[in-house]
């Protein structure tokens, strides 16, 4: 009984494609509200949703997030925001300080965004519909900013795209669950134990398949040598990190 | 019919008193499983969740939260981690370098740990088990560390109690939903329209209550002024910026 209550959670795949059928205008709006109707700090609701449907908009978008298909192919982009500013333009309407531009409130408003997200993301596949993590929106959060009109005090944090299946994907391999759990404290990990926890996974076809198209001699150096590389992600720290300065977060 | 799979996130509220019933292993595993099989960069993984249910170390972690009486009184406290010392170990054992010690990874790293939690706060939810956050791991998340055994790479990011219910609250207000949602581009708000916006929100009989508790004017300054003030967020921004160096995050 329980296991089927968690049935659309524990099942779930990322889904890529999307069928031509559109998201009701009501559909949408339920899916907005299980976002704010999320846990939050304070109820302060330091985050915008910034939901994109228009075709141009999205190709536009799509040429941000290095041309990733789904973006312009999903009927709904949803870019979640930390957003400071309608607080502070609350607070200051009140004469109360503005408090919220520094690195612990854009943490805390990071999260918010990210609970509200992922909130969005249940209620969607309870409903039926893919969604897919866009997760070039950190990368490429001053070029996006711009295009959806950001103030200062706004950031975009998360990117969803939503649709109706038109594939339907084996489910995606984890780590076993004692690979990222740990009971009463973090148990390090001795050199055995990293070979014990991936070894299963190495093995699976498709990452062999993986690594081979990658020409690389791992998994680890896909990622590190191809995927996400150190001076890529140094490029993009500063960029971000300027960009959070430039909006006035921290 | 959709409204009714949409029950549990729709009309979910943060349960801080819990009864005596334990969560049975099988439970807790199921929660965790639907953490996991939620969305994160790259299927890296790059998390780790730790589960705390020993009632001397939920009193250590409850001393830390400023004695908030859910972390003792839960039967379940999980602090989920920016975790990269599996991953950067994985790495070092291949060959591969060390590429995640920065604000680009720390910033993903948060957002993967959020939505594994958020996704076990709706799997809790779904089987009757109440939860909340627990906000001041941010503030110390040092403190937390050093309990929790945390290695160099790993800070947490996210706590939640969890429990069954020993109380039944109302719904918390939130802000009309067209006060965080924004068709296609950011409209920025007119000072007529915060009035506007906020305005039901103030007149609760509750917030007059907690307005008049904190003998503020208004609700702003409750917040400004008692519960969140700016001289003690950036005391935190600097003491967990300097405590993501020190974890060799950054």
């Amino acid at each position: 009984m329980e296991s089927n209550k968690l049935n659309t959670l524990l099942n779930r795949r990322t889904i890529r494609k999307y069928s031509n059928k559109s998201i009701e205008k009501e559909t949408l709006e339920q899916i907005l509200q299980a976002g704010v109707r999320a846990s939050n700090c304070g109820n302060m609701q330091i985050y915008s949703i910034i939901v994109t449907q228009e075709q141009s908009r999205k190709e536009q978008l799509c040429k941000l997030h290095f041309n990733q298909p789904m973006v312009k192919n999903a009927p709904v982009v949803i870019t979640v925001c930390a957003d400071v500013n309608r607080f502070h333009k609350f607070c200051e309407q009140r004469n109360a300080p503005k408090s919220y531009d520094n690195f612990l409130w854009l943490n805390v408003a990071t999260i918010d965004a990210t609970i509200c997200t992922q909130a969005m993301a249940n209620a969607a596949e309870e409903l039926g519909i893919g969604i897919c993590y866009i997760g070039t929106v950190n990368y490429q959060a001053k070029e996006i900013a711009e295009l959806l009109n950001l103030p200062k005090g706004v950031v975009p944090v998360t990117t969803l795209t939503l649709g109706y299946p038109d594939e339907n994907p084996p489910l995606t391999e984890r780590l076993p669950l004692e690979a990222v759990v740990h009971y009463e404290t973090y148990q390090d990990y001795s050199e055995e134990r990293i070979e014990e926890l991936y070894q299963e996974f190495e093995q699976l076809p498709q990452i062999k398949k993986y690594i081979e198209e990658a020409k690389q001699e791992n998994l680890a150096q896909v990622f590190t040598n191809v995927r996400y590389k150190k001076q890529d992600a140094e490029y993009f720290s500063e960029k971000y990190m300027s960009f959070l300065k430039e909006q006035e977060m921290i």
